[in-house]
């Protein structure tokens, strides 16, 4: 791994791998993935000692609990892992399937056919699932995989690839189509990013510096969002219980994720009334709240901070949240549109002209009514798993699956014509 | 447009007007798209005339013949524009369409629905035409539009466009959603290609070098294709009859275009038979072949010059073609996947076995069975009309046209869903 001929190697090797793995039969492709299943469950007792060694070492360094938990296997998380690539291995095969068919008046059909991408590379931080999703993912999508985990769970993915990829060669994968770059330095990164037209996608999973240093590098297109500054409108119909139940769940669920609720914006018809039993809530769960001018007029100013032009940017992945008071429909959709990230949001009303209003105007890749934004998940859309969570505009968008790793290609059958 | 700021005013009027684009009707996009048609009729003589300050300065400069055709507008060529803006009018709107409807276990609907990209910026070089089809397809799938047009044809471009803005004022369409830079600096380009987030998707028509240099630059995803390196491979089970029809239209019928042949594999077993009177048709036809050590063995040596390994990689767009002998369908699916583009590649056989693996395996984003690559483009796939090809891996690959300039985004319906 030490010089640029060693990783464009992986990289020309992962793209050989990738041209026969177009036309694997699902059955295959499905056997491999049970019998990867089976193997995690076999070697739980290898692999936890192998997590053993990262937990110690995150100790050693002191890193912080929330952290250590991550990072952590646990006979649960192992069962959960091999469920995980069981489900994929039940999803439908999208590889090959026709999105349309076109017949044209000279006789040529032709097919827009779903394809695999070619070879996705994969940068993640410390969560070491994430080996296992991948390598199911893109078996199943016929995609070729590098991975290239980070350093404090690098025992452990090498444990559970090494598990893996050993099942995938006995079955008959093709060569080279599990790869994954086991020293942890950015020189072999860096180098990857260039190889355009070998490498056909860059998945970049982890903080948002992360994201932002590969994007910047990165000649590949990359499948990417940067943070999830996620809201809940609460729109002058809405119902209200239903409205705090979405807020609370939105919100503390899980405060962590991509998909929480930073913003929650309240429509000034129903402010005075939704937002003291609201507040109260929140702040008895802990939840440092900061308000507008107007919130804090409803609320007790001594209990909501004020709001600076900041926080509506912020993702805070934390116990805060920022609250502002609306007075349209629009203006919700315009603060959004304007603040938020593309990623979630949602709208409680029971006004069904209000709802298709802000569920076509606002430029969200996944948007809500009536429903907590934590759903956006590969798991939750009912994809078995995702690579990754998508706020671009082109391409994949949301929870990126089996589905969405793949492309088309236009299959033209002709009988001799040629063009006039 | 001399400073940032009021090309950031012009992408940001775009924007604007884009979250309004999506929820016009389709009768009212089609009935604009029909009045711009009739339009560009009834303003013949005052196209012509800007044309023709553009066709004089074209003949000052001394520019080629073939440029200055590809230039000149003639009464058909602006009813041709007419006819290809109604085709477009006739075509299904995308925006709005299902492509899937997931229900889940909790009740939650999540339909992924087709939604317009947002903001397109096209940076094009001399034909006129570019201009009115941008308009026409960027207002079906509801995206603003910002057209930055080359100095050659600049005239001619300002003239379509203040006819179709003017009707598309007249006729309601937000503010905003048709803009053109109507000076041809390239500091105006360099801004735009900054502003991420603003356009989301620059598309660059002409040349190599243009597409290369907009690519390098761009902040901003872009659909592109570099260059046609486009291949027939005519097998050992070809129907040479049909094989001979096919590769001389692919070369022929247009050689300066991106879906024209540039290389002509032939396997060996066929290669006897099949190139000496195929050679002797080219040559006739002006057409100066490149071949092989086995190519040159099998026809005499005098008419063709050897080979290069540079001419596997060259788009000629001209009367040149290069001729490769193969051993195997393998060696040609190899070789077209080394050299070629990605662009457009076709196989002339009669055996399904090998047609299929050739579909398969050639990652190729169209690619033919027993027909020419010339019908890659938009009007012959049935799109009206195209905004570019593509040859990347993600998103739109081959033409570009309506459906292509829309994305999805997922749109949940719940009743009070919390996550579990």
């Amino acid at each position: 791994m030490k010089d640029a001929k060693s990783v464009r190697k992986i990289a020309e090797g992962a793209k050989a791998a990738s041209r026969l793995l177009g036309s694997l039969k699902t059955s295959h492709k499905n056997a491999i993935l049970r019998e990867m299943a089976k193997a995690l469950i076999e070697s739980k007792s290898y692999i936890m000692k192998a997590n053993k060694k990262d937990l110690k070492k995150a100790r050693d360094r002191k890193l912080k609990s929330a952290f250590i938990d991550r990072l952590e296997l646990t006979d649960k998380r192992i069962q959960g892992m091999a469920d995980s690539i069981n489900e994929v291995a039940k999803l439908e095969d999208p590889v090959g399937t026709i999105d349309k068919l076109i017949k044209r008046p000279n006789g040529l059909r032709i097919r827009k056919t779903r394809v695999p991408i070619g070879v996705v590379f994969v940068i993640y931080e410390s969560r070491p699932n994430v080996t296992a999703d991948c390598i199911a993912l893109c078996l199943k999508s016929g995609n070729s995989l590098i991975l290239r985990g980070g350093s404090v769970a690098i025992n452990s993915n090498i444990a559970i690839f090494d598990v893996l990829r050993k099942v995938a060669s006995k079955m008959g994968l093709p060569k080279n189509s599990l790869n994954m770059i086991k020293t942890t330095d950015r020189k072999a990164v860096n180098i990857m990013l260039g190889l355009e037209g070998t490498i056909d996608v860059v998945i970049p999973r982890g903080g948002e510096s992360l994201i932002k240093e590969v994007s910047r590098k990165s000649r590949i297109p990359v499948i990417k969002h940067y943070k999830g500054v996620c809201h809940v409108y609460v729109d002058e119909y809405a119902d209200l219980n239903m409205a705090e139940s979405i807020s609370f769940n939105a919100k503390l669920q899980r405060p962590g994720v991509c998909n929480a609720m930073e913003t929650l914006l309240v429509h000034s018809e129903v402010a005075p009334r939704f937002l003291p039993s609201m507040a109260k809530k929140f702040i008895e769960a802990g939840v440092e709240l900061r308000g507008c001018p107007l919130t804090r007029r409803i609320l007790k100013r001594a209990t909501v901070k004020p709001a600076r032009e900041s926080d509506w940017r912020t993702e805070y992945l934390d116990l805060i949240l920022s609250i502002k008071v609306v007075n349209s429909l629009e203006e919700a959709i315009g603060h959004i549109n304007k603040y938020g990230t593309s990623h979630s949001d949602a709208i409680v009303t029971e006004n069904r002209e209000h709802a298709m209003k802000f569920l076509t105007e606002v430029d969200s890749s996944s948007i809500y009514l009536n429903a907590s934004t934590r759903f956006t998940d590969g798991y939750e859309f009912g994809k078995g798993a995702e690579i990754g969570i998508s706020t671009d505009k082109l391409h994949a968008r949301g929870p990126v699956g089996v589905e969405e790793l793949t492309t088309y290609k236009y299959v033209i059958f002709g009988n001799g014509q040629i063009r006039k």
